[in-house]
This record gives structure tokens, C-alpha cells and sequence, in this order.
């Protein structure tokens, strides 16, 4: 199945980037550096707007449409516009979150405001937003008939707002020194599990699924999501250093609120020390005593308890989207991987 | 006929204000802070986020949009939606705008940027961006038929596009000294023409009209804007202070590219001295000096005859849309009472 997984990408990959620069693109040459910084930020340019193939994100999301429409069983490149669409949603949320984070590489390389500034890059972020719901309209010259097109831009719609929602949270939040587990949780569903559920139901929209199996794979998607982004969270403070790339405890190091952490944050037992601990200066030293009342708190466990949780659920949607194939399906294989990784 | 508009607007401006609050705004207390920001910029909450009839927009995109489907032969209410959608755009493009002008102010009152930082702003306003699609959605529920919800997404789409490609060109051309006529009705053709072409269009789709009319609509929406815009340069020179509540030659004051004023810079006689002219600090005292640089160049003469082709294309586009009906329209109407306003 790990074979037939890449197999599949090596097919499709280069289809989606071609559908992506059709979109992210102009003849025009007045505006030609408009698209360029989108380019630059997808990969494709390098910073003197020079053809480049530079390091670019995983295309996760956009794979996960493109099989939600085999699974239903349309035929592939059907939902490639809505792949296209999908990641270049992805990647205006990373231009504009840079810019709020104020995060100056992306990548190992420049973020598009660090090099060309706060008003061009929110402009060009705004024109990617624009573009992804072009992409979207490209489905109707796939075949794709008018009432799934309208349901797939419905959901497509409330993806996008969902986003924004998910978004807000988040750096409110930053601002806040307390936060509930279910605050977390709320939030995240937003920022990241309304993106992967949004990728598979537009994907089975465009491959011919009904609003039943849309929807079930939409609660796959979702799950998938929620437990992609704690499995990312356990990493973020247990992953190997060798394997991530990252400082063991990076996320402690950071304070970032993530779930192991606000679990332990909000226990009895360990509550009042870790938040004393946080309002310091986190530093190398510190580390050990953190991660200490993680493990006091059994937040680990915790964490993990809840990631194949919400796998399960996001197993039983699928078995609700696709029936007996659910479990043999490369949806399934995808989920597993995912939550298998170590980085 | 001046009389049948008020009473339109009067009739239909507080069902589009309730059609835009509905839209913007979201049940979860958890979000609320992120929907009264939009709420705030809209006119209808204050800084403190207390319920308020501030002054806002003109609301002039959005009633062209109705009064297009009334034209066409569509019950008014079936365009509300869509009017909504117009006029959340705008209203997310001047959040975006004022962040990245750097604008502390608008109608008086705290840009959402100056009052909760850019970050949130940015947010804020990609939230708008999303909603305004959401609020085209809300065409389905009105009746109007898949096709014709289609066509006005596209319409709407590539109106958003546009934007972003006048706001890019306006930026980069705030950034050079030189900039030809022909740049800068390139400019505002994306800048401020798009979204008027788009208003009706989408309103001409919303009542039924026919593609060759929504075209035909979208081009007399578009030479409109340009007319409107270049008369709107025109009183930025010459406009009676006492009428605009500006001050006298208030665009050459604070050196706007404006057709006027890049005219004399273009033109063989004016051009060297207008550009040793606007290189140094601009003020009251050599304001008469630029002035009578516009005046030897005809510059006004030149931005009228400009601002009246531009109408008359405009009244020619409607011809095709309407046929015989055209003259009598309120859609003329309202062109011509756009053209005749002094501030």
C-alpha cells in the first residue's frame, strides 16, 4: 500500500503543480511581479523572481482531495482544480500567518512580507485567497456539473471562514496566559481540521460522491485533522531530536500552547508549578523540571489517548463515506501513515 | 427620477444592511471578538464593540447591483445577497487597504489596524474576504438557478482578482516617480472599475438576465467607475473646498498620481518642470505654481474629456443591455447623478 501511496503521487503531483501555476499566473507583464511573489512563496521562483525548483510544502492536502475522488470513484484528475484550489488556500494562510506571527523564514527561506514588505505581501496573500476560488470554477471545464459545484464551493466557502475563525483563536490565545483543553481543541479544528476535512469533501464533490458521502468524508477529514495536529503536538515536545530536527522539548522551550501543555497546565497536581514555571524565562535548564510535570500529569498518555481518539472517529466516518472498502482504501492507508510518523 | 432613487434606496438599504449582518456575524461567543472587528469597520458597533449607527459607506456598489436586477426584469429582493457580497468586498479591501496604506483614519473614526494591531486586522479582513463569498451562497436561497448562481461566483471571482491587481499596481506606482496615463487607467480600472462592473453584473445575474446583458451591464459598470473615478481625481484639484470639505488643490498637495496631475507630468511643455516641481516639498506656497502647470498643460480639460468618453461608453454599454429602455433607466439615472456630484 506504502508503494501504490507514492505511486500515486509521482502520478498526480506534477499535474497538480502544472494546474496550480496555470491559476497563480498572468500574461500581463504590469502585474507580473504581483503573481511572481506568489510564485516565489510556492517554490517555483527564487527571490530575483529567477525559475526555481526550491523546497515547497508536502501537497498533503491536495493528495488527500485527489484520492477522496477515486474513492468515491471519479476519475482523478476531475478534482484537480479543487486540489489546486485547496493548496493554494493552504499557502494564503501561511503568507498572511507569517506576516501576523511576524515568522521571517518559511522553509529556510525568506518569508514573501520579509523581503518585499507588510503591504505588497498581505496584497499578494489576498490575490492567492481570489485565485483559489478560480481554481475552484475550473472544476466546471473538468465536467464537473453545477449542483456539485455549487456544494463543493459551499464547502469551500465555510473552509475559508472556518480558517479565519481558527486563525483568530490562535493568536488570541498568544495574548492569554490560561487556556482550556477545549479552547485548544476549538481552535485547532479551525486553523487545521477544517483544511484537511474541506480538502476530501470538495475532492468527493468533484469525483461524483453524494452530499452523504461528502459529508462523512468531510468528518473524516476533520478527525484526521485534530489527530494530525496532536500527533504534531506530542512531536513538538517527545519527538527525537535525530528525526525531527528539532531541540528535544522544543515546544516546551517556546511555551507553546499545545495540548500535552495545557493538559498539565490545567491539572490540579501540576497546574499552579507549570504555570509558575511558564511565567519565567524557559530556557535549557528549566527543561527538565517542565517536562517533569508533563509526566506527572501524564500528559503524554493524555495526548496520545485523545490523537487515536479522534482517529477512530475519523476511521468510522470513512467506513460511513465508503463502506466495506473503508478499510483497504488509500484514504485509510494516508490516515495511517500520518499518525505514524515520527516527524 | 431623482425622487424614484431616494425612494429605492429608502426601500431597499435597510434589508441589505440586515442581509449584511446576518452574514457577518456568528452565534459562538468564543469568535465574537474576531466578527465585531468586521461589525466595527461596517458602522455598527463602536471601539468598545457597543451597538452604534456610526457613519459608514455610501452603499453605492450594492445598489447598483439591485437596481441592475430590477432592470433586467428580476424581482429586486432576489439580488440582496449578492449586493451584500459587493459591499462586504469593498468593505474588506478598505480594511486590507488602510493597513497597507498606513491610514489611521476612516469616516472619522479608528482603522481596525490602528485600534487592534495588524495582525488581527489582516485577519479581520481575510474573514470579510471569505464572508463575502458565503454571502453570494445565500443566492441559492433566494431561487436564483444554479447557471445563473454560477456565472455570478465567476463574475465575482474575477472581480476579486482584479482588486488585487489595482491595489498591486497602486502600491508600485506610489513607489516611482514617473507613471504614464495609460499605467494609470490600468490602475484604476482594477482598483475602483472592476468592482462597479462586477456589482451589476452579479445583479444582472441574480434577476435572470441573460449573459450577453450581465456582459453588457459589466462593461457599462466598468466605464462608469472609470468616469466616476477620474471625476472623483477632478474634484480632488479643482473641487469647491466649501462642497468636497477639502482643501484647495488638496491632490497636488499631497502629490496624488492622479490623471490631472500625470498628465502635466507626461506632457512635453509641463513635464520637467511639474517633476522639479513635485521632487521637492509640495506646499500652499508653490501650490499656484503647480496649478498654472496644470492649467498650460489643460489638464482639467483633459481629465473632463476623459471622464465624459468614459461615460459615454458607459451609456452605450447600457444600450446594449436595455436597448430603448437604456435612456429611461434608473441605472442611467444614477450614472448621471454620479457624474454631475461636486464632492
Amino acid at each position: 500500500m506504502r508503494d501504490e501511496l507514492a505511486q500515486f503521487m509521482q502520478d498526480w503531483l506534477p499535474a497538480l503543480e502544472t494546474e496550480m501555476q496555470t491559476v497563480l499566473s498572468s500574461g500581463e507583464e504590469a502585474v507580473h511581479g504581483h503573481y511572481a511573489m506568489m510564485q516565489y512563496h510556492m517554490g517555483w521562483l527564487d527571490q530575483d523572481f529567477a525559475p526555481a525548483a526550491l523546497p515547497a510544502g508536502k501537497r498533503l492536502r491536495p493528495i488527500l482531495c485527489l484520492l477522496a475522488c477515486a474513492e468515491v470513484g471519479g476519475e482523478t484528475g476531475r478534482a484537480l482544480p479543487a486540489a489546486a484550489a485547496i493548496e493554494i488556500l493552504h499557502n494564503f494562510s501561511l503568507v498572511h500567518d507569517d506576516i501576523e506571527d511576524g515568522d521571517e523564514t518559511r522553509r529556510h527561506r525568506a518569508t514573501v512580507w520579509k523581503l518585499w514588505g507588510v503591504p505588497l505581501a498581505v496584497n499578494s496573500g489576498d490575490g492567492m485567497f481570489a485565485l483559489a476560488f478560480a481554481a475552484m470554477q475550473r472544476l466546471a471545464g473538468r465536467g464537473v456539473p453545477a449542483p456539485a459545484l455549487l456544494a463543493a464551493l459551499d464547502v469551500f466557502t465555510r473552509t475559508c471562514v472556518a480558517l479565519t475563525e481558527g486563525q483568530y483563536l490562535d493568536m488570541r490565545f498568544e495574548q492569554r496566559s490560561q487556556v482550556s483543553v477545549d479552547e485548544y481543541l476549538r481552535m485547532i479544528a479551525g486553523k487545521t481540521a477544517a483544511l484537511v476535512g474541506g480538502s476530501v469533501a470538495v475532492g468527493a464533490y468533484a469525483g461524483g460522491g453524494s452530499p452523504a458521502q461528502a459529508q462523512a468524508l468531510q468528518r473524516f477529514g476533520q478527525e484526521l485533522g485534530l489527530a494530525f495536529q496532536i500527533q504534531d503536538d506530542i512531536l513538538g515536545i517527545w519527538g527525537d531530536p535525530q528525526v525531527t530536527g528539532k531541540a528535544a522539548g522544543s515546544d516546551v522551550l517556546r511555551k507553546k500552547k499545545s495540548l500535552p501543555l495545557l493538559h498539565a497546565r490545567n491539572h490540579p497536581q501540576t497546574g499552579a508549578a507549570l504555570g509558575a514555571l511558564l511565567d519565567g524565562e524557559m530556557d535549557a535548564a528549566r527543561l527538565p523540571q517542565a517536562l517533569a510535570l508533563l509526566t506527572q500529569a501524564e500528559a503524554q498518555a493524555y495526548a496520545a489517548d485523545a490523537a487515536n481518539t479522534h482517529f477512530a472517529q475519523a476511521m468510522n466516518a470513512l467506513e460511513a463515506a465508503l463502506g466495506s472498502q473503508a478499510a483497504a482504501s488509500r484514504l485509510a492507508a494516508v490516515a495511517e501513515w500520518l499518525l505514524a510518523r515520527q516527524a
